[in-house]
């Protein structure tokens, strides 16, 4: 597995050994003069499905990867916010949205890119929308007009999917699932 | 909000500084030599709550922070695992225990240490379990004789609560809830 390829030491300026500390089991980036352990850890992207009307906001990604193809809003969640309002403030930069009563809807662990992806649903207030950072245009969608062979990412998909079935069926619920690389290079989603 | 120090860039070894990228909107460490931007985020960390016959799994802490406490097993996701799989390995860790058909069951969110904490439910399988890493001693306890007074976390706290209550009611859920430091010290705990 690839990590982030660490030189030198944060810490002190000197060089970092790729080796198993004791009692540990497992490489670590290792300070060769102050013997520093560099730990490095999954990521955690947050976003959110904004309801409008039966209506779900989009956003056209204007950066790589996957630019020109539609995604909900996302990003990384921050130092110093919780998931949640890391979800809200994603909506705010990419689409201008304010989101309100936010629930955790679905999380998925994709190891081959050390990733948790956490969505929550909640409504779009007042339905306002407009392009933000890392955004070509905004659309309120219906579930007719998802445009599923133009979405950017697997956990759009299946979340979309998942809030559509939930939707029908009257009750929401919080899912978990797994986004795993096969030998042959495709992703195989396993809902748990 | 403390982020991690980080006087070196690890990809050079020159110094770094603690400003506003062009285009961002709070201060990263950022290379004075060859500009390498080092984000810090949240880290994760994974767990369960191990089920055998109506008891619960418990593991008194040989370490600090909270040494001579209980809790559930629990520790860092590690890269290239699931959430689930960390969840299992932690278990095995610091218990020897093997569970089954583990589902997610709760998530904390935690922005004063800038973690989250994702905890599952599942089978110990065969009721086994033994002393194992950063662990004094395990058992198998009953709803009645849980050491509410002597807990090491709120996220265990919380967990078990929320287990039980799910429990008497013959449906578990999956719950969201965000601990953060108030004012004075205390931590609130808000489920959402």
């Amino acid at each position: 597995m690839k990590e982030n390829m660490m030189k030198f030491c944060s810490a002190c300026g000197e060089k970092v050994n790729w080796v198993m500390p004791q009692g540990d089991n497992r490489n670590r980036y290792v300070c060769v003069s102050c013997g520093v352990i560099h730990y490095q850890n999954p990521n955690v992207v947050t976003g959110c499905i904004p309801e409008w009307q039966g209506d779900i906001l989009l956003c056209r990604r204007s950066i790589e990867p996957r630019k020109g193809l539609w995604t909900l809003p996302a990003g990384f969640m921050e130092n110093s916010e919780t998931n949640r309002e890391g979800a809200a403030r994603e909506a705010k930069e990419e689409a201008n949205a304010e989101m309100r009563d936010l629930k955790l809807f679905s999380m998925f662990s994709i190891p081959h890119v050390n990733q948790i992806y956490t969505i929550y649903r909640g409504e779009l207030h007042q339905g306002q929308a407009s392009v933000g950072e890392e955004t070509l245009e905004v659309a309120l969608v219906s579930e007719d007009d998802i445009p599923w062979q133009a979405l950017a990412f697997p956990m759009v998909v299946e979340s979309l999917k998942l809030y559509f079935d939930d939707r029908r069926k009257g009750k929401f619920e919080t899912h978990y699932g797994e986004i795993v690389k096969q030998d042959d290079g495709e992703l195989e989603v396993t809902m748990i």
